[in-house]
């Protein structure tokens, strides 16, 4: 990609519209766009992002045998009704079709769909355990959206749902579950940073798990063991005010977002909707469910609170828009020339690269870089030329390397896989 | 993909609730779920096909110089007021959110949203053109939801908006454009069957154009020039009574689906938002724009409509959800053995494929494959075991072919790279 192709426009000043600092830097750097209060397009940045966290679920989903499906955004009052939510379920968007006089849900969660699916298609145990998830838009009418896209109105989500004929096949799952939540967390660069979290299981279960995000700019307030690294969140933490792992009554109070939750949902929501199956022995049983989230555009804005500097964003690796950020510095033949072949070699071995090919000054372009915020700057100037070297500066490092122009793809590789 | 791990019940009667003949193929098939009266599910077999789709379609506006990103569902009554489409436009869903008391539509197409953010990347004409495009959920408040995907309320649109300086770049865009969808058209394997299609321009052009799929599903009328394979639509039939393009007085009139749209906007969405841009010479100019249409819902029920046969789903090789159907005939363990082998040599390189590995009788296991539709059947049995062979059927033709082991993975990469 071409800077001069993009549809990027830095701005220098802090946005005023901006509540946060994810949405102040993400507007900056033309990742989002603000349509209304907690309402966001996906700029081409913003979306290549969002598609590098999509995938980095995905593989770990598809690990644990969950099956992509697509729910509808639009939900029958009928299935609401019958879970006793349409009336208790604060947040939902209502309205009534003008033609079909029908009345509606903007979905916030999928549980008053997927289960009457599941109905269609899970009959007996040979049927059971089963895995659905979806990556999806979802609807809260918030009294106030506030936190850039860590609280929206309109927001992405992976939802996973899962069907089981016993609580220990249902509490081996959630247990895989919390390892790929782990591993997810991981591979988007907050895994250090981020806090299985007890939190109340409601009214069947003992304890549900929130993943929380150490971070300034948290609204959650949770309570840390250092030793075990697990926390308990504020719901609970007068009946579990020690360390529930290992008992550790040491807790320390830090502020968090939550990034994931995983409930077992037990039969909740299947028996309202009379999901059951037979077993072995021809008897009607219920099903067990467990529910497993992650806000996609949150989980985007939590690590912009966790990953910037005072001079801008500063990617993970893995899901950086691009990997290497090029830059010609002046325009004279020979450093465009030299600039314009490595672009292309970068291209060819499948380097995502952005050139900022821009007609600006350099101290333009190194902002609008360290604003951006890619992982791997590379730099060709008179300079760099003259030593038949390239300026190679990571984001997230002070100093900068001079690498010779035939090592130059081997040190990229290194940095992306050592990542 | 093993067919008991899946998410597959195949049904042989009629469904009930289906209006048409890809509504009850893709529902027997379990590739969509319906919801409610045009809201469907897009099942894992469902959700592989779009993707597939997705993929098509993102190649070749990828090609075009889109640039993809993702634009909200909740839209500000303000917009729409502001293009005179708020009191004007059928079908919106319209509502007020109770927290906020803020009007809201739901989008059924994003002029309104897209302008006003092309207000703030576009200034100059350095910024022009641009191209920007998303794959998305769209809205109708349909009086009658009808044809299963055809006509949906709720639907998987591409949108794509172009942005120019000058009449004659929209004019050779829209050109491009109308290339593209013709080899989105042909890869997803309605080609032959599918005509540009002259219809209104509105008050700014004399043209747009419709891509119509021939079906006798169709619920439009369009006269076909069969030397030109261009065709007329019923709206302007009247007023352009010939070929446009060889002035032949003999069209046909045939029944067709709508699967694309293209049309020059000019100043009309760009007008009332103020969307300008400074010219070389400082001066302040309007920018034209151009818009192209495709429903990925509606294209793959069109698909079904013109490729299928009382068993059951045809699908073009490029978007279907498996490239191979693999079927093990009896289960004694000589035949298990083969069949698992070639199931993990497939997978090993990277061939789609789905393996029906249920105790089901073959009869069972043939209707099954026949429904489903996979353009590949692979069929290892005692017979085939005899003469180390396996058996090979296409599903869209009716012979079948003994190819020896050592020759099968060259027999489907024919087949593959045919189509």
């Amino acid at each position: 990609m071409k800077f001069s192709e993009s549809l990027i426009k830095t701005r220098r000043e802090k946005v005023k519209e901006a509540d946060s600092i994810n949405a102040d830097l993400l507007i900056r750097g033309s990742y989002i766009d603000q349509l209304a209060s907690g309402v966001y397009t996906y700029l081409p940045l913003g979306l290549k992002t969002i598609e590098k966290i999509s995938s980095v679920i995905r593989d770990e989903i598809n690990k644990i045998q969950g099956q992509e499906i697509l729910m509808p955004v639009l939900q029958p009052k009928e299935n609401w009704q019958k879970t006793g939510r349409w009336e208790t379920e604060d947040n939902l968007y209502k309205f009534t079709s003008y033609y079909s006089k029908t009345d509606l849900v903007l979905g916030p969660t999928h549980e008053e769909v997927v289960v009457p699916l599941a109905k269609k298609f899970i009959f007996s145990y040979k049927d059971l355990p089963k895995y659905l998830y979806q990556i999806q838009n979802k609807f809260r009418d918030e009294k106030r959206a506030k936190g850039g896209l860590l609280r929206g109105r309109e927001f992405i989500m992976k939802d996973l749902y899962s069907f089981h004929s016993s609580k220990e096949d249902l509490d081996d799952y959630y247990e895989k579950a919390s390892n790929a939540y782990k591993n997810i967390f991981n591979k988007v660069g907050i895994g250090s940073k981020t806090y299985k979290t007890f939190a109340s299981g409601g009214s069947f279960s003992k304890y549900s798990h929130e993943f929380q995000t150490e971070s300034d700019s948290g609204e959650d307030l949770i309570y840390l063991c250092k030793k075990c690294k697990v926390a308990v969140n504020k719901e609970i933490i007068n009946e579990q005010s020690t360390c529930p792992e290992c008992g550790n009554p040491k807790l320390t109070e830090i502020k968090a977002i939550e990034v994931g939750n995983i409930f077992k949902l037990m039969s909740k929501f299947s028996a309202p909707f009379g999901l059951t199956y037979r077993d072995r022995l021809g008897e009607d049983k219920p099903i067990l469910m467990g529910c497993y989230g992650i806000g996609l555009g949150r989980l985007m804005g939590a690590i912009v609170e966790v990953s910037h500097d005072k001079d801008g964003l500063i990617w993970p690796i893995e899901i950086a828009p691009f990997k290497v950020h090029l830059i010609n510095m002046g325009d004279n033949r020979e450093v465009l020339t030299e600039t314009k072949r490595l672009y292309e070699k970068l291209m060819k071995k499948k380097i995502e690269v952005i050139w900022d090919d821009r007609s600006e000054s350099n101290g333009v372009k190194l902002t609008d870089a360290d604003l951006i915020g890619i992982p791997i700057r590379l730099i060709i100037s008179n300079k760099t030329l003259e030593s038949k070297a390239i300026e190679l500066k990571e984001r997230a490092r002070d100093n900068s390397e001079m690498i010779q122009y035939d090592n130059i793809l081997t040190r990229i590789k290194e940095i992306v896989d050592v990542k």
